[in-house]
C-alpha cells in the first residue's frame, strides 16, 4: 500500500507518499505562485503527483479554506481558489482511487489524532498559531469539521467591538493575535521585516513589542480558556509557525486556562509543527485507504 | 413499558412516568426545601417515585450542577449537592433497573433531540437561557457532555476582565446576562421584585433599564456568535425562562450571527421551555430503557 498526500498551502504545494506512518517515503515541493490563479497551481501539482506515484492506494488532500459542499470558501489567498471546486477536479485525476479532502487545520489534528499529541484523546481541541489562525474540534475521536466545514475557524472571534466582524471583512481574533498580524506589525514598529514571532519575544525589553505581544497573548488565552469552558476537552494542542515562541505563549495560555475553566484541560504543544498539514494529508489518506479492499 | 423521570432543582424536584413520548403519564412536584440539605431532598424524591411506579423499565434524573466522576460538582444552591455521589444513591435504590443522570441542560438537549427543534440535526447547540446559563453541544445527533461532564457551562464565559473567572469565584457571563442576574439588578433599579425578565423588556423606555438590557442581550449575542464560529452549528435551539422575552432576545441574537458567523446558523427556540428538563429526564430513561430486554 502506498498513499498520496498532497497540502496546498498559501506559498508553496507540498506533496508525499507513504507506506504507512512517519516517516515519508518520497516528498516533493513547488511554489504556489499564488498571483497565477488557482488552475496553474492543481495543474501543476497533478503533474507533481504524478512524477511520484501512478497508482496511490487512496489520496489525502490538505488545503487552506474551509472545505464547504464540495467547493473551497474563505480562501482569499490564492485568485480563483475561493469557489473552487478542488475534489472533483482530484476525482477526475484520480479515477476510482479514494481522494478526501480537508482543510489544513483540520488535517493537521487528524496527524495529532493519528501519530502525535491527541492520541487515544476522545473530546479535544487542536489549535494552530500560524500566520492565521485554525482550530479542529475532536469529538469521538474524529475531527469534527462542521455543519459546512468551518468547525474551528478561530480567526473570527469576536472582540470587544462586535461591529468589526465576518460581515465587515474582518477576522477580529487573527487580526490581533495571529503570526501575520504581529509580523506586519512588529515590522511596522521596528521599522524592518520580522520572520518568525520569536524574534519579536526576543525584544520584549521594548515597551512597544510588549505590549503589542501582551495584548495578543492576552487575546490568545482568554479564547482558549472559552473555547475550553464551552467544550470540556480533556486535551488541547497548540501547533502551527508561533510555537517557535511556545515557551512564551504556552505558560500563559495554561495559567489562564487553569483560573477560567472549572476542569481544566492538558494544554500541550502538537509533535507536527512544520509539516502538520502534509502529515495531515497522509493520515487523511490512510483512513480512506482502511475502507479500501486490498489488491 | 413505563420508564422515571426525576428533575433535581433549586427549588423544586419534579418527577414523571411516561410510557414513550408527551404527553406524560403521572407527574409529582415536592419543594426542594434546599437550606434543609441534600439527603432530605433525595429521601423524599425516591419516596415520592414509589407512590408513582414500582418498578420502571428504566430511569432518567436530571439536576442542577455538574455530573463528573459519578459526582455532582459546581452545585451551590443545595447544602450538600456538590460532592453529592447521587448515581450510586439511584443504583441502590432502582437495583438493576438502569439509571442515567445527567445534569439538567443536557437533559432538556436530549429532550429536543427526541422530539423537539433539535430533531434530525448532527451538529447543533442548545442554550437554556434562565435564571442561570447553560448549554449543550449536540454532535453525532448525541448530546456530548465534556470530558468532565461540563460542556456548555457558559455561565462561566470571560467577558472583558479575565481576572474574574471561576477562580474568583465569578461566572462572567451569568453575572452579566442571566435571568437571576437581570432579575436582581432590575429589582435594585425599580425598587421593587421582578418576577421574569420580561416584565423588565416592558420597561425600555426606562434608559436603565435599556442600558442594563442592552448590555445583557448584548453580552448573549455576542456569546451565542462565537460558539457557533468555534462549533460551525446547523442550529442553535434556545430555551429557559429568559424566553418569556424571545421576541426581544432572538432576533438581536440572529442578526449578529447572521454578520459575525461565516456560514451562520439556523436559530429558533426551544419546544420545551417550562418542564424542559423533566422531559429531558423522561428522554434519558427511554434512550436507557432502548437497552433494556422486553420483559
Amino acid at each position: 500500500m502506498s498513499v498520496l498526500g498532497i497540502d496546498f498551502g498559501g506559498t508553496k504545494v507540498a506533496l508525499a507518499t507513504a507506506d504507512g506512518g512517519p516517516p515519508l517515503r518520497d516528498t516533493l515541493r513547488l511554489p504556489t505562485l499564488a498571483p497565477a490563479g488557482a488552475a496553474q497551481v492543481v495543474e501543476r501539482a497533478l503533474a507533481a503527483a504524478r512524477t511520484l506515484t501512478r497508482r496511490p492506494t487512496a489520496v489525502g488532500v490538505s488545503t487552506f479554506g474551509v472545505v464547504s459542499r464540495d467547493r473551497i470558501r474563505l480562501a482569499p489567498n490564492v485568485p480563483g481558489w475561493d469557489g473552487l471546486e478542488l475534489p472533483r477536479l482530484l476525482r477526475e485525476e484520480f479515477d476510482a482511487t479514494p481522494v478526501v479532502v480537508h482543510n489544513d487545520v483540520n488535517a493537521a489534528a487528524t496527524a495529532e489524532l493519528r501519530w502525535g499529541a491527541l492520541r487515544g484523546v476522545d473530546l479535544g481541541i487542536y489549535l494552530n498559531l500560524g500566520t492565521g489562525l485554525g482550530g479542529a474540534l475532536i469529538a469521538g475521536g474524529r475531527v469534527l469539521t462542521g455543519a459546512h466545514g468551518a468547525a474551528g475557524e478561530i480567526g473570527y472571534l469576536l472582540g470587544a467591538d462586535p461591529t468589526r466582524c465576518f460581515a465587515t471583512g474582518n477576522a477580529p481574533l487573527e487580526e490581533m493575535a495571529s503570526g501575520g498580524a504581529l509580523a506586519t506589525r512588529g515590522a511596522a514598529l521596528l521599522g524592518r521585516d520580522i520572520t518568525t514571532v520569536s524574534e519579536l519575544f526576543d525584544l520584549v525589553d521594548r515597551p512597544d513589542i510588549a505590549a503589542l505581544l501582551d495584548t495578543a497573548v492576552d487575546a490568545l488565552a482568554a479564547a482558549v480558556a472559552n473555547l475550553c469552558i464551552a467544550v470540556d476537552p480533556q486535551r488541547v494542542v497548540i501547533g502551527g509557525g508561533m510555537m517557535s515562541a511556545a515557551r512564551h505563549i504556552l505558560p500563559r495560555i495554561s495559567a489562564l486556562t487553569a483560573r477560567a475553566v472549572p476542569f481544566p484541560p492538558e494544554i500541550v504543544a502538537a509533535r507536527f509543527v512544520h509539516d502538520a498539514p502534509l502529515m495531515g494529508a497522509i493520515a487523511l489518506a490512510l483512513d480512506a485507504a482502511q475502507d479500501v479492499p486490498r489488491r
